[in-house]
């Protein structure tokens, strides 16, 4: 067994040192010599190239484009909406001077006192600022809207305790602007989004959701209502995997944004915004991962199917490698990403252990015996299961076969969310749940900000959100003894 | 015809406030509330995208994968290699606090005197130094070699004149950053490269480019050699459209990263960067352009072909815009980007402006009689001549005409530059043809940085590049007299 996976910390020893060891072992992302800030690792970057391919496409099927809004924010565009303020202007990176000169002593650089700017600039932790500010010049009339913008982007927020994608001081993401000429519109846009995040997450990271609407404490800084996508970690911890706000008419007082409508009158915008960001990197690892490395779903992975010969000297090494590589050409035409690996200074089981490691979904193996009968070894990463079948057909079979592994995936991920989803009536009950069997707790709030407060003080648990197709049932909060129309999802989160 | 087009400066009038108004009209890009900062409108951003996904094709075919390092970098990195601090450690934007707090006052918020950090950040003008850094851990023996990567990011430059997509304070870019085991495979990967570049602008932008080393002083800080591709716009200066660099040991070095050969020695290991920016769109619409609007070669506009109904009346516009779908389809089907426009609340008039304005390739019209004859008019942007065929067969039609265009618009470019062209024995002559009829001036050059710099303080001219296929000629300085090779490169530049 190769050396890198001996070192990986198991699930059930250290969940969180699991977590980081996969992620620098699996070549994914790793810390920089920045504080909070990751450097994002070929083998990670390919996966959120993927993420980020097929996220755009999904955006532009529904009608979305894509431009570009500086990095910094002038320091006074905080302050124009109240709540905003509040929420983003505090931690964050502030650019101050723009020069740099050769210390008069001689050593290294300094700053330049008399480049000092004249109003500090912002890196953008979040860019509605800087956009409404901009959309003011683009809009004037009912017909220049509605505008439906993305942006790809870093952005920077000044996290004190980071971890590798699910919390860094900067990180990469989407960030979706747009601007309607109703509230009802606007509407209908916050909640396309927040299904087109969900569509994804489940679709192709194989990871099963939960839609609702945060509470008012939990609200985006500005927004009017929050919608979020809920999952659940394999230690029972809920992680916030997208959001999309509905920003009312705020944005649009704040930068005067007003537009003449159709019957000639002037009133302000709706807006809307919505961003998922390289913190899904993390959801993906910790949903679906094992003791022994990544567990990739087929359709993220950046190579689906790797073929490693067996073999005993050079001359097998050839005949075995060319059969492996007429199987990649046939799983290349029906649009699988492969990868033969015939390097002749690794062991076998050494390469096993690095794919397994890497998360690749299917394992072919030829050996010699194989060679003569015309078989081939199937394994596959996600039940970590093997058997032996004839090379006829063998693609069409390998092809269906990272279908099935796709929706296993799911449907493993969707079990265990299931088995750890509990209803729960009384508080001691609650508590018991969640430190005995962690996970998404159903209970009933009477919506008020102080039972709400009081819980995340006394169990650490926060209602991840109000979901949207929770039924209608009777019920009183737990704390307060008030009444409840409906259950709403409290868990311990990332 | 159109509003916006009336308005739109002539080349001949002020060439500089010609594309200016292009940029902007076109709705390419525009100035941000942030200074030197633009925005990149959707459908400047639509171009960028193109081209990104073209280059970012090529890099990976030719072995290459991404990743991404920090954005900040801390001060003291700059200091580590000696030319390389001199060239960027200037006009810098600097991180020095982490946080905003409420004025006092009660106005608005101001950055925290206590959150000061202890090394100042640097926003990345660009990465050799943090990429260099992180290496160091990567790299430790043969088998570590080569790394290719590249980097898809945002990059900020304090510069103090800014033009939309020429020169801005933060502009995007792709940097490619590779380390090898020698001397000679880096070199390679600067040619290899460079020669990427060049396929990428003459084959995708249309626009014939000069490959040739930069001279000393023109030199990346901290490279042993620059090639660059060096292209002519329509008013006679050259723009610097990509470089390549070999940077020897000097960052192996400066972040001491060694590693271990075959057999078995210690050595510091042999990088190359090389990247291209958006100043790529500036190419792109100087050099082909005119006083209608944008030329957009065809591989790179985002809808190649737009379709309108002349109409009277309801009915025809139905009947009309029915047929322009179904030919909208089988282009499509060809793989061809199309966009049937049927506002009914605009005059065609001022729709053929509008797209002659924003350089779409190609318009067809059909109107009654073409309805009835079974015609179409075909009108091409590059020559903006017409001609009216039939219906028949007119996706292929059109398929084969966006490829002559795409050719065609290259050739005039080539016509420019070649007429353009001239060389030079005396600096009398030298002067007059920079002022007489701007371009490139093939001229003997001693070679030394005295006769470069009297050039450049008393003309403006600078040596753009020694073209790698300079035949052998024997000649003298124009201005020293001393004997010289091979003619290089000069021009005024952007």
């Amino acid at each position: 067994m190769a050396k890198e996976l001996k070192e990986l910390t198991s699930r059930e020893e250290n969940y969180s040192q699991w977590y980081n060891d996969l992620v620098v072992k699996a070549g994914l992302a790793e810390n920089s010599a920045v504080r909070g800030c990751m450097v994002i690792k070929p083998y990670g970057y390919a996966i959120w190239e993927k993420m980020q391919r097929a996220l755009d496409d999904m955006f532009k099927a529904t009608g979305h484009v894509n431009a570009y809004f500086p990095l910094f924010i002038p320091k006074s565009f905080f302050s124009k909406e109240a709540k905003h303020v509040d929420g983003f202007a505090k931690e964050c990176a502030v650019v101050t001077h723009y020069r740099l000169m050769n210390d008069p002593s001689g050593s290294g650089v300094v700053v330049d006192p008399d480049a000092r700017l004249e109003e500090e600039l912002i890196v953008r932790p979040t860019s509605e600022t800087i956009i409404w500010n901009t959309y003011k010049n683009w809009i004037q009339s009912y017909r220049d809207l509605p505008i439906l913008v993305n942006q790809w982007a870093n952005v920077v927020r000044w996290e004190m305790r980071t971890r590798l994608f699910l919390r860094t001081a900067e990180f990469l993401w989407q960030e979706g602007h747009t601007a309607h000429a109703t509230r009802q519109e606007a509407i209908e846009e916050t909640e396309r989004m927040v299904r087109v995040y969900q569509d994804f997450v489940q679709n192709w990271m194989a990871v099963p959701v939960i839609i609702g609407h945060k509470s008012e404490s939990e609200r985006f800084a500005g927004a009017e209502d929050t919608l979020s996508i809920e999952a659940l970690m394999q230690d029972g911890k809920a992680l916030q995997a997208g959001t999309s706000h509905f920003l009312g008419q705020n944005f649009a007082k704040a930068f005067d944004v007003q537009y003449t409508s159709r019957e000639g009158q002037l009133d302000y915008v709706w807006a809307t915004s919505w961003g998922v960001s390289t913190r899904l990197m993390g959801a993906l690892i910790m949903a679906h991962s094992d003791n022994n490395g990544l567990v990739l779903p087929p359709r993220l992975a950046p190579t689906q199917v790797v073929l490693i010969p067996i073999y005993k000297g050079d001359e097998q090494l050839k005949q075995i490698t060319a059969r492996l590589d007429e199987i990649a050409g046939e799983l290349r035409a029906l649009g699988v990403s492969v990868k033969v690996d015939d390097r002749d200074n690794v062991r076998s089981g050494f390469k096993f252990a690095e794919y397994e490691l890497k998360g690749v979904p299917v394992r072919l193996v030829i050996g010699p015996r194989d060679f003569e009968n015309g078989t081939i070894e199937v394994a596959r990463r996600d039940t970590l299961t093997k058997e032996v079948r004839s090379q006829e057909g063998l693609a069409e079979y390998v092809k269906n076969l990272l279908d099935d592994i796709q929706d296993n995936i799911y449907q493993k991920a969707l079990k265990f969310r299931e088995e750890h989803t509990v209803k729960v009536d009384t508080y001691d009950e609650f508590k018991r749940v969640l430190e005995e069997t962690p996970g998404f707790v159903l209970a009933h709030w009477d919506g008020t900000p102080e039972t709400e407060e009081q819980i995340k003080n006394e169990t650490k648990a926060t209602i991840r959100n109000i979901p949207v197709d929770a039924p209608y049932e009777e019920g009183v909060d737990m704390i307060s003894g008030k009444p409840s129309t409906r259950r709403v999802l409290f868990a311990r989160s990332y």
